[in-house]
């Protein structure tokens, strides 16, 4: 018998998969050497932190003396913390944000766990245009609630407008918006998000409750081709932000996100002082103190984000080279091609026996293309070529 | 209507106590200087962290251009980190444990959450002595599992076995121990735990299934009088650590802890990968990097434990001059004593007349009691003996 819950026992055996890739993925590195391996299943960014990290973290090692240096704090994080995260929004999002507007969480995934717990009562849904990161569904799971996934079209991933509409009911809590989105890369535009959010307040209406318009937006900072992400919390009421500085400013590991709510929610304190307490009592207490007060010091600045330009095109020929179908990504590190043939699974076992490590679409909830990541170096990317192109003429 | 879920909404409702006295606690020290309010109200180490911990960060900081710093990990923890902390533990457990037994987490709190993800079906029991961590309620509340709390004896805090048996029933998944114990600084017993090992195990053949034994305790360093705290691991199969270095090494706000599981427990690596699974989507993903780094160079240090050794001095001599009666606390820094007329309520607002903070043990499950915690400077206490001495004339 089990010492897991039924639930938890399943989602191993579901995840059982991905733990054989990545063990199958680390066999080859040992056979081969890593530099032989084109390694683009993670999303875990290799640039290092931009330097102002590394001069605040000097200064906090002088500091250390000072009482209560790394003690607890405030669960909604450092004062000041806060009102420069506040400020940062502020010119993002378009609208005014105090300080107490604002959560200091552990990572976006630590923040969304908060925000659900907070909100949830058992069999809320969460609508999410798919392709996902599938980590979304978990989350909601852990408060008994259910991910609804609602496919974007083919290949450009725009979104599914009339399927929303459809996939929205009463049960309906939160619309989570992953922009720009990971896998696809897709940065959903401002006129798509209008409709949206007309189907959202006319559901609203309907119900006599308001949807949560959650955006999840790690990778706002990192866009191509002057495309900019449209600023939600100005374009509808109850808008709820969650997002991370994960990739800007490549401290993935450290843990350091948040969650903004709009001031335009009537009361917005009273779920900012909810997700406060949930933010304890999930155990994360509070987000780490030495990640908050680095982000506080580099918050204005991001990694190197030219690097990722060029990468970006650099993996772009290799895909055309290898008569590959895709969508530029207008933001983020990856790329989503079609699978040639269709089969997203069989592609990745092609690209595997040329020692190309690949995410199949299946794991994003959209089966017939795959993830490439390429927060890699550009040599990685340009070697992959000739195994790329073998991987696709062997289906 | 709240945009909290009812069981949030209700949480707030009676936390929001809590809050006000954090508040007046505010309101009295820029009223009267903080120097002249005496707070023994929060256990946030007021000690600075060990000399070990600014030499790694600032070796850290020497390091930090090279690629993934400051990156993702596995889930469960650094590989060195993990080792250097099972090697700690097998001294500190007596039984061996491998690094693949432990699980580094966001704090204790963290721990806890996931361990509970993992294991609990809906309805499920979490039997723990009281007064206890108001907390655990909550960790337990999360995953639809119930905490029910057996007082100990009076004044003494032994376990009361009777009771203990009584409570656990065909619910019970987890004895929870936390020892030195938050609030009343009881260390307890081998002899005591001997006889509640026999109790579970009793339970357990009945059940067919076992019940686990979940020890809690960061402040297992820091114990008086050469009382020492029995190694659980050694003495139960199916006993799981969760514990924390946010005391041992004053780093609360950085938030790392630990699970370790018991190599002793048949098939103890589901358990792992299925706790590692759950701190993963409940959006800890790992353990704060830089928080890991430090603890593995400082972990065979702490703190200056002579400075609380004097601390607890001079606070029992407060007590006993202020006619207060109370155990000398075993471990920890906490003392729990007895309310002078028995209402603790009473007794907290007398003493914050006198500007001196406590809580009332009503917030530990164990009215007629309050807690001071003495992680408060010397001074602090000394010059609070007038002031409780007259909160206590005036019961």
């Amino acid at each position: 018998m089990s010492l897991l819950s039924k639930q938890v026992a399943h989602y191993l055996e579901r995840a059982s998969w991905i733990r054989k890739m990545f063990e199958s993925g680390n066999e080859l590195k040992q056979k081969y050497g890593a530099e032989n391996v084109f390694d683009f299943s993670l999303g875990n960014p290799d640039l290092p932190p931009p330097a102002e990290i590394k001069s605040a973290m000097k200064d906090l090692a002088g500091r250390l003396e000072q009482p209560m240096s790394l003690g607890y704090m405030p669960n909604a994080g450092l004062p000041s913390a806060r009102k420069a995260l506040a400020e940062y929004l502020s010119r993002e999002q378009k609208i005014r944000l105090e300080a107490s507007d604002v959560i200091i969480t552990c990572g976006a995934a630590g923040g969304l766990n908060a925000l659900f717990r907070a909100v949830f009562e058992a069999g809320d849904e969460v609508v999410c245009p798919a392709p996902y990161f599938v980590e979304y569904g978990f989350y909601a799971e852990n408060f008994q609630g259910r991910l609804v996934p609602v496919k974007s079209r083919p290949l450009t991933f725009e979104l599914d407008l009339d399927a929303i509409e459809e996939a929205v009911n009463s049960k309906t809590r939160v619309v989570l918006i992953n922009s720009p989105n990971n896998p696809s890369g897709r940065v959903y535009s401002a006129d798509e998000l209008k409709v949206l959010i007309d189907i959202i307040e006319k559901k609203n209406q309907e119900l006599g409750r308001p949807i949560f318009l959650v955006v999840d937006e790690p990778y706002r900072f990192l866009t191509y081709d002057e495309i900019s992400v449209p600023s939600l919390m100005a374009m509808y009421d109850h808008t709820i932000v969650v997002s991370s500085f994960s990739k800007s400013l490549s401290m993935a590991g450290e843990r350091v996100g948040y969650v903004a709510v709009s001031p335009k929610i009537p009361d917005n304190q009273e779920l900012l002082n909810g997700i406060t307490l949930t933010n304890r009592i999930l155990g994360f207490v509070n987000a780490p103190v030495i990640g908050q007060i680095l982000m506080e010091k580099a918050i204005n600045v991001t990694v190197d984000t030219n690097i990722y330009v060029q990468r970006r095109e650099a993996m772009a020929d290799v895909l055309d080279q290898a008569g590959i179908e895709f969508s530029m990504p207008g933001g983020g590190f990856y790329f989503f091609p079609r699978a040639p043939g269709g089969d997203d699974q069989a592609f990745t076992r092609s690209l595997f026996e040329e020692n190309v490590l690949a995410v199949p679409g299946t794991g994003f909830g959209y089966p017939g293309y795959v993830r490439l990541a390429f927060c890699v170096s550009r040599d990685t990317i340009d070697r992959s070529g000739p195994a790329i192109k073998r991987a696709v003429q062997r289906m």
